[in-house]
């Protein structure tokens, strides 16, 4: 058992940097409850000390593709570029998705393959470039989905690369039906769902796994670099995998 | 770029555990063709010193529910509590699962909610108990259906605590259609899948992901203990939660 | 616009058969909130004249695998056969699960292993032997994923051959995070869920959409025996598929 | 057994519409591999009289949003309303998409959340605005994901109130790992897949199933209407719901 005294003292995590994706519908300057739930979760990252960057997706020209900058092949504008150097300047990912329909939505998918169009590229040990990077999720409906949005969306991102600390999602949800969502304003004058301890728990836990995570694997110098070389792969090295043939 | 003198050398990791279990629904001592793949990896965990431990499911009585032991439960028999043993000292979960109709086992969703039967327990620090410990899976069949499977199992994993290195997945299928299985012998006495590169590279990579992170975080001292303690939070702890309704 | 004089007078279906498959983890006599919800789609279709049989998966010695019947292959008992006989006779298949992790039950993926076994069949038009029979879902949990739950199970029945009609499912969860479950007993001596018009509306929707959709294909001798048989396209019939190579 | 002389007469859907919407990433005029497979699909159809009508949605200028018209919500074009009004006025739909980290493709989702925007709209007998339609789905990848891209797609289709036929998709992928996709052109001079007994088969269930789905649909004048309208409901009609509190 625990007790208050056996808290430790919160880690000072000042060098980490964060980037947030919010994959909302809905353009600014309107309210966008997804952000309204990434916005707990970023404020205890800044307040241990951890930059943090939010771009939503929607406000930006971001062309549907799979190829790291569209406009290489036949569109005219792409914003991806410049959000996926942000993304690669960062030590953190956080995707926060809204549910349609028990699923992510249409920019979380759009963001996710732009991600992965940049599968091609290895790090300097050889490795897919995310590698030592640490990913999350945020996700909000009415009704449904939560998980559902968080499992696909988590394993896009460790399929890349991303490493994914344990209780790495966060969401919201109301009963189920149709209803208000998270951050509406309430007759009471409070905010639908800000009372969730349940969700505000997990915000904590999603903010704190991913900086620890990050922070560890900035100690160590990101994924030690043996057994995963893409690189390394291709040209023929196979660390050890048994000849299956001779079995 | 990389070359062949900068592999790094081998990591000995002889002082981790790993425990494997197979979700077949083919019983011992009939050839599973997903344990046919589990055994690579083990393999090339072993060749590194890790000690690895195999169950498969379907040859143990394994009571269904959602407690640690279920002949508290009103069922006579439960093998379930001995597996988890094995399960909390290791630092390594491999779940393997064969696919039908697109998904997952019975076997492996069975696994699944033994496993979150222990969502209650808590470690020294006041963490889920699998807090600390990391895990992968692997996944045959002869259709499709690989990454749903592994979005559904990792997910799972990562919701009761374990951490999820990159690309934790690795698997095989034939092309689609009903066809042959990993590890059939085949007319030139070779066997089916043997020759994928895409599925000998998943599974090397997995492994040594795996190894890499249980080593990381048993040096570490598993996950700092700030911000994601469940007994703390219940206790009133916030970690600097922003108090929402005076936002 | 509709108006109360406008609903058509109640249709008598009295010829028709359901089969309910409860796929709760809690053995028989324990309260399976399962069953609960499926209780209310079972009177609407009963107050129909539909006979309805109903099973409790986990009651049964259901054994793990992929045949029609398992003692052939190696298992002493099995109750399945005596099951599918039910399901062989019946229009409508209903199957209910709790959430387990975002999921459906390792009962309710053995369910459908056991159907999927009987995918080698066929009637007597040489369609796969499902054809001509219409199946639907009821999802309960206390917290998220009853449409997750839902497109799983629904797609495995229209992959073996059910025709699933419009909204052909029906759930309930609490708001986010652990709580009680449907039918659960409240302070008031009310019970949770009850109240739900949302889960009330979808479970009638439920109800007689399958009944519709049963009696429509009933009518119509089942799906039209024309471009879907899978005994005359392995004996060569194509149907006038656009030969390919030629295009 | 069926034989050769048991094949019924080809049925004659001249009366018939569909549309096909395919979702992948390329725009026009450069080759969508969904396309190639959907092509088989629409000659199936277009031979037995079926008039079929295809967008690329990619070509169009779509807004993201969940509403029917959303030049009505800030954005200055969409073309949304041209294509679901040719939706409204089908019998059919069938959603094509690629696979992209095993999942359906960004432009899947936006039709998806654009076709969920009419959910609020009724025919006249006050059921869901796609009651007595029937929907299918088409996916190519190379490598994995056909099951899971069919059961999401279906289940949205379903949910707003499409009929889905058995075997209700069709789809594509090579072996397991990067490679060639469906109507690439091969060495020899053929087509990629084109040699796919099972994806054949698929496809030409799928095109008759549709047909024959919504011929019987057609013939019955939609479903029913009992039990299912959402404005009956509305209005308070309980259909014989069972009153739950007093059971």
């Amino acid at each position: 058992m625990t007790d208050e005294t056996a808290v430790p003292k919160q880690p000072d995590y000042s060098g980490l940097k964060a980037v947030f994706i919010n994959c909302t519908l809905t353009p600014s300057p309107a309210f966008s409850h997804t952000e309204c739930l990434m916005d707990m979760v970023r404020a205890i990252m800044e307040d241990a000390g951890t930059s943090v960057q939010c771009f939503r997706s929607v406000d930006h020209d971001i062309a549907p593709g799979i190829y790291p900058d569209m406009t290489k092949h036949g569109f005219d504008h792409d914003s991806w570029p410049a959000i996926s150097e942000a993304v690669m300047a960062s030590d953190i990912l956080v995707i926060g998705t809204p549910i349609w329909l028990g699923d992510v939505s249409s920019e979380c998918r759009k963001i996710i393959e732009r991600l992965y169009a940049h599968s091609g590229e290895t790090n300097d040990k050889g490795q897919y470039i995310f590698y030592g990077k640490t990913g999350g999720v945020v996700v909000t409906g009415n009704e449904d989905g939560v998980k559902h949005c968080a499992m696909s969306t988590l394993y896009s991102l460790g399929h890349i690369g991303y490493t994914i600390p344990p209780q790495a999602d966060a969401g919201w949800i109301g009963p189920i039906g149709p209803g208000p969502s998270y951050g509406d304003e309430k007759d009471d004058g409070g905010r639908v769902g800000f009372d969730s301890d349940f969700t505000q728990r997990n915000a904590t836990f999603l903010a704190w796994n991913l900086m620890h995570m990050a922070h560890m694997l900035n100690q160590a110098g990101g994924i030690p670099g043996y057994g995963n070389s893409r690189e390394a792969w291709d040209d023929g090295t196979r660390y050890n995998h048994p000849n299956p043939e001779y079995r």
